[in-house]
């Protein structure tokens, strides 16, 4: 607002069915006498003000009665939730005051370096939806040219502290993380039953697929309800050790959803904000102890050791600044983990694996016994090195099954079908040879295409992984879809071994990088 | 959209009463068949098409069918306008394809500098709408890190480039522009009769205000028609050589608006982007010519000299690459110029030093006679240094007046009134003294808050200046309004002589600083 304007009329909150995302868009009729053109266009930010309360919104304007009356002002569906008044309520509109945090932002433009309270205050307006997304992206775009090491602990802690910090009666609360890109690769519904089995505290949140064809969430969806609030979540834990939900009802660090939404369109992705990220939720879910897994490899989002060494400092760093104990291992991120791609498919690989199913994938099984291992290691009571034979003992006895069945019936029974698509086509071998490579980003597309994770029981599942050996014509991997357009888009994009390298003479990739 | 997703139903278009400003946004059905929950949220960015033709837009979601049917797609204005396709095509919407200059964006965030064709690329898809302001913002803020000089000339040429590009059949084509903030200094409606009367050719655009009380096209409109298109703008000046009209109809590098709008609400005002806004308009209007005015003061952009010297370097480094010939000149700029702020109140003293009324202000003719001094010495039939002597026998000869009068006719009658606003109130000095200093910004604000530029006729006028001896309860300044509030908001900012530095002891500023 400009110091000195006058106060506008009153106008009364009507309630317009526009769903804007998390943006607070309000609507004005062009005929209001609380309008004045030259103050307020098209997409201006504007502040609705009820006795002390104040949010900060973006204009339409309109010159249809039916929407929105002269004397009213019509709220979207995410301001109307957020402004919390009941409809009728006099409201005054302003244009915007400009927010103290945002001259921070203009000195990071600047170049400087910024205080933990500047940080603090970016953070809590975000948090509370004052800033617009080109806002937003003005702190990102400023931060990501370079960041101090003091403000990202001050980010983390900002970050942490705007939302729900979780408090447990326990001196160990363990936690995993993988920084994701690797088709299947669902270890944590394995590792939670390990180690809730053993008697170690391991309350999991996970996020939902945004850009991959399935998330944690997703998949533990398929068997059992995951969209849980925090008491209930303590419920699940007092009870079984272990759980595993969805983060978004939880609401650890909601800051991160907000700049996740910012730097996803514009990609976005320094190693400072990813690991803001991560540590913040971490922080605010109260992980005393916490494994990160970083998978490496051509098509994964780390391609070498060194980019991962970094990124292994950097968390170090921050769990040290704040009494986590993290420890970071580097896995192999050349090929997906696990055979199912899609939540139905990967909710399988899960099941037979902790049934001991013969049939189970490998991969997926080794690599999860190893990370339960690590997480084990975390409980002074077990002898230095026995992590391993402890995890593969709860998972070969069916502790770790019994413990599964357990959380499942605290969590609430799925609302979801398991049924798997039944539209399928095998994509086959072109040549004679070995698998040499598999591209991830092209089975997570094609995923995507055959409709998971949409359609719940859309996906691949693999039939074969890097060094087998192959045939001319036999079948790599088989896609199944519920459309008949879109089993037809993911055929025509999966022509030609899509995803698949087939190498019939020279080396083959080592077994298994460390 | 992501690769081989399956096409999507058409929807049929639709016009809905929803100005947005300069955004795209559509609105569809919550049960339209063509809406993928999980592929289109709120505020998604999409892409619209019928048959070639492509419009990136913002998705807002509705469950009002009076507003939008299930089979419909609801264009907003601005959207309805740019897309220009009747109601009831049918068209299809996905998700939107990223764009490819912005992987040029993300480059410039990473530090690397850009390609001339790069820089081009995002100007073109910037004037076409079809980057949002968050991806506006990524661009302006890693430009405003750093530029490299080749990534400037690129910038202006790409900006010149993407609108209007007027040529005249003249080899001198003159131009002045003020990088503005002064009250008041509209110099260039007394500048253009002068320069135009000698016979040189001054077609002049300019903005209407901002964030200030008054643009100088506001001010010209009180006595002209302002906003002429570019034919109409050449038929004026070939018969006046010179005319005072409104950038905004000539589209004059029109991405220069886009991003103005998302670097002022951000305040970002690099001298980088500052000189690409200038150069890209007076290249796309074809001067040969250019004066530029910096005024340096303590409330003005410009705080000292050497800043001054910067933006002077930069101006003639641009300039010299597009075969400009730019003069830079640093003048006071401690304290309004003029008496008059606000749109009649300036045309006022405007056309009293036109008329050689002794009461016009001094200050105003005499920077207006110095200026076009420098332009007219442009004309090489001119004996060198004779400039400020032909401009002042132009000026005191009636002659200016005169080709004032003709500029007025040929662009036709002001639809404006020019009243003066009916309620007013003096601010006077609160002790005895001299005017020591005169805060700019402060008055800006206060005209503001009396009313202008909204009300033509509200605004201040000025009584004393910097030097001037006052006694306590002597006016200062007169505020005049339409408005009872804002008289009484802007009476009540004004309390205790706002804006005056009222000074009874020790040195006065200098007269003039050069």
């Amino acid at each position: 607002m400009i110091p000195g304007d006058p106060p506008r009329r009153s106008l009364s909150i009507r309630r317009v069915s526009l769903d804007t995302g998390r943006e607070n868009i309000v609507v004005i009729s062009r005929r209001s006498m609380a309008l004045r053109p030259e103050l307020f266009r098209g997409f201006s930010r504007i502040e609705i003000r009820r006795n002390s309360k104040i949010m900060l919104a973006t204009l339409i304007i309109t010159d249809d009665d039916d929407l929105v009356g002269p004397d009213d002002l019509g709220l979207s569906e995410p301001a109307f939730r957020r402004f919390a008044e009941p409809i009728g309520s006099l409201v005054t509109v302003t244009p915007t005051t400009p927010l103290t945090s945002l001259e921070a932002v203009r000195a990071k433009i600047r170049g400087e370096s910024l205080k933990a309270q500047e940080i603090a205050a970016i953070v809590d307006d975000i948090t509370h939806y004052r800033y617009s997304d080109m806002e937003i992206a003005a702190f990102l775009i400023s931060s990501a040219s370079f960041m101090t090491s003091g403000e990202l602990l001050a980010l983390v802690r900002a970050m942490a502290n705007a939302g729900t910090q979780i408090k447990w009666n326990n001196p160990i609360v363990v936690d995993k993380h993988c920084i994701g890109g690797i088709p299947g690769n669902r270890t944590s519904m394995i590792v939670v039953p390990i180690v809730a089995a053993h008697g170690l505290t391991i309350p999991k949140t996970s996020s939902r697929a945004i850009t991959s064809p399935a998330g944690t969430a997703d998949t533990m969806e398929m068997l059992a309800r995951v969209d849980l609030g925090v008491q209930e979540m303590k419920e699940v834990v007092a009870a079984c050790q272990g759980c595993l939900v969805w983060g978004g009802h939880v609401n650890l660090s909601p800051a991160d959803d907000i700049l996740i939404s910012v730097e996803r369109p514009l990609c976005i992705d320094t190693r400072e904000q990813m690991v803001a990220s991560i540590m913040s939720k971490k922080l605010a879910a109260g992980s005393t102890h916490l494994l990160i897994d970083l998978p490496v490899g051509p098509t994964a989002k780390l391609e070498n050791a060194m980019q991962a060494t970094r990124l292994r400092k950097l968390f170090q760093f921050v769990g040290d600044h704040f009494g986590i104990a993290v420890e970071v291992i580097v896995t192999d991120g050349r090929q997906p983990i696990g055979n199912g791609i899609g939540p139905v498919l990967e909710a399988q690989d899960v099941m037979a694996i902790l049934s001991n199913d013969p049939g189970a994938p490998a991969d997926l099984r080794e690599k999860s016994l190893r990370l339960a291992a690590h997480l084990l290691e975390y409980d002074p009571r077990l002898r230095g090195g026995s992590g391993y034979a402890r995890a593969r003992e709860l998972l070969d006895s069916g502790a770790a099954l019994k413990k599964m069945h357990k959380i499942i019936d605290a969590q609430g029974p799925s609302p979801c079908s398991n049924d798997i698509g039944n539209l399928s086509f095998d994509v086959t071998a072109h040549d004679d040879g070995f698998v040499s490579r598999i591209d991830c980003l092209q089975l997570n597309r094609l995923a995507r295409t055959a409709g998971a994770p949409i359609d719940k029981g859309a996906g691949i599942k693999l039939f074969k992984k890097i060094r087998d050996r192959v045939e001319k014509g036999e079948p790599l991997y088989r896609v199944y879809s519920f459309d008949q357009s879109e089993r037809d888009l993911a055929a025509k994009s999966a022509e030609n071994s899509a995803g698949y390298t087939i190498q019939s003479t020279g080396l083959l990739p080592t077994e298994i990088p460390r």
